[in-house]
């Protein structure tokens, strides 16, 4: 059976000795002592290990249903969700003058890998209300912001993102649903959203749906623009403005729900808005810079993005530990070379190559992941603090590249570690029961959510890297060389810097290549933005390992923390190395192919 | 919503312009003239588009249920079932004398593929058939042969392989089945099965299961060796010796099936075999050589192992076809570089490069695999040919490694591609009534059946690379090398020759590597061994694909042929050239950094 227990001492190594969170001046940070966060997460964890988890599987067998127009979550969803209320740990990252605990994203990160390892089924129904919180702090209407904020901190009303339309999912031009402005300065909003995860269910008093429609033109015409959409927030059931007190059903109906692959537990909706109420989400501060209707979507959107490659690494976690436990129990011939347990019959699988490979580079993706996303989180508080500063303008150009990237790469890997560790098992990892197989089918969506990775590829190497001159693949390539040069002095370090110097040149002769050939002909660019992205991948999580070896290095020389797991990190990094960075030579001669071939092709032959 | 339509223009070029299977002095492969292989495959395909294909959607929702002991069938798998017994395309490559039409593997196996594109829950019930009348026509009893092969022949029988139990699948010396001596030469069989595929059904009257199971030693003790491990036949009803006649019960019964990730029409069985009578399947003719009581299993292992390749190629068939179709009519964004159809709002999703990478990847992966399983046709006709020649000596040691990557790595790039065409689906691609996500669930399982690749790459590179002195890989350089000599002429067939000298040179390179370090260290053979098999698969590919890309040129040459179909193969194989082997440059630097790192990593570290 599958099985999952919080990486804690992982986090607080991540925490306290390779980014050294308390000694960082950065809002909320102070607070980060060792004490508190090996608290935070001991609680965290308990909940989510003993609570959550175990309905993952019975809640995938069971499935979401709608009866009467109402969704029904899975037995035990409800009262959990009754418990995390009460416990608070769904609004630690919440801003305290809104009523949560102020703690820095990081923080509400590492929750959100355990919460997605746990159940990210259950998890996906309230996951969205701390980006609400934010979105209606400072969008919209101030009284709406009032009246709502305080149910979604509270954990009485949960929120959904609604974008998708029968229509179109990437090309939000072709979008049809359409608000009308009302005198009140309210809207009434019509139109069909599909795929609304958690887009209603059984757990919560009120869900403030946060749906793209579009405005008319001065003709009263809806054009086909991205500048005729903006972003509303429309509750299931309407409120009075002062309390938030739900007074009854607000033109929001749920037409169907879909059965899919995996995530079954979670609801998926086709919502139905007939002329309901709705509020425009404007931006409610002038010098915000981005005055479109999109704002408040793009806040939503970058959220959802990192988030989804934290999902990532956290649905990789329980196919690999059960996987790794299994091998270190089931006996199945004998290892090569030699019987490694001549008093037993056969040896472990743990002791066959191919298994420990098959293990060792999920392990290498995981815990590469999870640094390489804990470092995103600090770059999340770098980049919103003091905007002046160098730091911020690093940070900035960083996450610029970053959140694309860890969405695609670690959704693509996540998934290949799942299914890695699935193979473990042999027959047995097929059957449900064994509870790894639905780790596969939850997980497979990851590549499709928030932007299906192909569009997060495009966004990188048509739009960002270009951006501003090419300023952010300069930060990046700058902050690399630093840490380069940084470690020449300490011969331990010679195989990491090198592995990520080598994973850096591929990157970089596969962007000589993009410049040269990419920049008049956006085609031939998009025809090779995956492999770039992945470089790009490869060569985040070769730099953090590096980073992590660093710190194993120096920890091991000062005596402090444990060897034993100190030098499985070291091994951990040297497999990135060994069998990731050798992909990217790979890649880049295959970016140097161009898109010639993909492009030439008769669509009408396909 | 999915759907299937029969390859059949692929099919006859490939059998009649790349093979020229109608000119090879091969038994039965004079009869393949153009016209007879037409009206096979256009029979065939009718069938299973029409009545077979149907029953996919349907039967992975109803899935198969065990009622009162017995198991059921979706609806229709029965009638569909009569369709096929009565149509008699389930006996084409059945020999003449035991009652079939004595075509050539190669028609079977492209019947094979077009059965598992259109429901492989359905084929699997009785895809063992013609396997096991092989296997009764030379091992056991003459009259059980007598008896048994015109049932199995006319459908009315069906037949299972019973290899695995919950103690033991890759392992089979720890196996606990038992089998006892009777005075009549009958054994009486006791143990415990799983993972058995079609294991009990309601489509035909009796099931032959041939298993596995331990004979006693001198001492009457059942050694955990595979010396003792024999293959056994046991019908689940007994039966009259002379008709075959069903009596009754026979000691077999179902424990239980299984709830599995995918292939839920086809029942995989827990069986109980409690003192079941039983025949010995020992070779009949001594002069077989491995007189060894496996030599039967080995029979059916082989055919299911190049089987699973083909089934691999057929699983992502329908995702590609359906995803095409998808990406012609769906229109979403503007192409970079300027929208291509100004008179719509958006562009078809065909004409994003990013989304053709994905189809042409795996349209290139599907048309190379099929041609290269048509070629392993070709050659298992000429391994089983007259014994002595050359012709056969090369058939049987490119079989040696084809075998096993076939399996291998045609089951890995097919759930690759089933997922990339899954991808193109966005969003929708996750939903069940699309139909796609079943063919990745179904898909998944191809890496498993029949030995899990690492198994493969293990058996691959521990065993038959160094087998007869390394025989069978010089006879597959040879062969390339030999192909590549013969073009050296033609201008057109330089970037192939160059891809397939590519590939080749980064194989050859592994397998130096190997040599220098593996020889004397198993456990460093093992652990770069899957490696090694990807690298054998990517050049066998790029062989293959250069192959077609000679005869496309020689058909455009001569004006033979459609010329849009025989331009497209050359993109295709370029693709190939292009995109797949730049990353066996990547696998085979890999290689050379070796397993240590792997090997050393401390177990219970995992």
């Amino acid at each position: 059976m599958a099985h999952y227990s919080a990486p804690i001492e992982d986090f607080l190594f991540l925490l306290h000795d390779v980014f050294a969170v308390e000694h960082r001046a950065l809002p909320g940070f102070d607070t980060l002592t060792p004490d508190v966060t090996r608290a935070v997460l001991e609680g965290v964890a308990a909940f989510y290990e003993d609570v959550v988890f175990p309905l993952n599987a019975t809640g995938d067998i069971e499935g979401a249903h709608l009866v009467d127009g109402k969704v029904i979550t899975p037995a035990g969803f409800r009262r959990a969700y009754e418990q995390l209320v009460q416990s608070g740990w769904n609004r630690l990252a919440i801003p305290e003058d809104v009523g949560g605990f102020g703690f820095p994203p990081i923080i509400s990160n590492m929750i959100a890998e355990i919460a997605a390892s746990a159940n990210s089924a259950f998890t996906m129904y309230s996951a969205l209300a701390p980006v609400a919180v934010a979105v209606l702090s400072k969008f919209g209407p101030t009284w709406l912001g009032e009246a709502a904020v305080p149910h979604l901190v509270s954990g009485c009303w949960t929120s959904t993102m609604c974008l998708t339309e029968p229509n179109c999912g990437t090309d939000l031009r072709l979008m049809k649903s359409k608000a009308v402005a009302q005198a009140d300065g309210s809207y009434r909003l019509s139109g069909t959203k599909m795929f609304i995860s958690g887009g209603d269910h059984d757990m919560a008093d009120n869900i403030v749906h946060l749906v793209l429609a579009k405005l008319p033109d001065e003709s009263g015409r809806y054009p086909d623009r991205i500048d005729a959409v903006n972003l509303f927030a429309v509750p299931k059931l309407a409120f009075e403005a002062g309390t938030g007190k739900t007074t009854g059903p607000n033109g929001v109906s749920i037409g169907s729900i879909e059965h899919k692959m995996g995530l079954k537990a979670n609801a998926t909706c086709v919502l139905n808005f007939d002329d309901a109420i709705a509020w425009r989400l404007a931006p409610r501060d002038r010098s915000e810079g981005r005055a479109s209707g999109m704002a408040g979507m793009f806040h939503v959107m970058n959220h959802a993005r990192l988030g989804t490659g934290i999902a990532a690494v956290g649905y990789a976690v329980v196919p690999f530990q059960s996987a790794a436990a299994y091998a270190r129990e089931r006996r199945a011939g004998r290892a090569p070379g030699g019987g490694k347990d001549p008093g037993h019959t056969a040896d472990l699988l743990a002791d066959q190559p191919d298994v420990r490979r098959l293990l060792l580079e999920s392990a290498s993706f995981i815990e590469g992941a999870r640094a390489a996303y804990l470092w995103a989180s600090v770059l999340q508080s770098e980049a919103d603090s003091d905007t002046d500063s160098e730091r911020t303008a690093i940070a900035r150009d960083l996450l610029q590249l970053f959140t694309p990237v860890f969405k695609a790469y670690f959704s693509d890997k996540g998934f290949e570690a799942s299914n890695a560790c699935l193979q473990v098992f042999g027959g047995h990892g097929y059957i449900r029961d064994q509870g790894i197989e639905q780790y596969v089918r939850d997980g497979r969506v990851l590549q499709i959510f928030e932007g299906a990775n192909g569009v997060q590829a495009h966004d990188l190497v048509v739009r960002r890297l270009s951006a501003d001159g090419g300023r952010a693949v300069r930060t990046f390539f700058d902050h690399m060389s630093a840490f380069v040069d940084g470690q020449r002095e300490i011969a331990e370090m010679a195989p990491f810097s090198t592995g990520l110097e080598q994973a850096l040149s591929h990157l970089e002769a596969a962007l000589d290549w993009l410049n040269a050939n990419g920049r008049a002909n956006p085609a031939t660019a998009a025809g090779v933005a995956y492999d770039i992205l992945t470089l790009f991948g490869i060569s985040a999580v070769a730099f953090i390992w590096a980073r992590i070896a660093r710190s194993a290095l120096d920890n091991l020389e000062s005596g402090e923390g444990n060897p034993a797991f100190l030098r499985r990190k070291l091994v951990l990094a040297r497999i990135w190395m060994e069998r990731q960075v050798p992909l990217a030579a790979g890649l880049s001669t295959r970016v140097a192919q161009g898109s010639e071939a993909i492009l030439q092709f008769d669509t009408r032959a396909l």
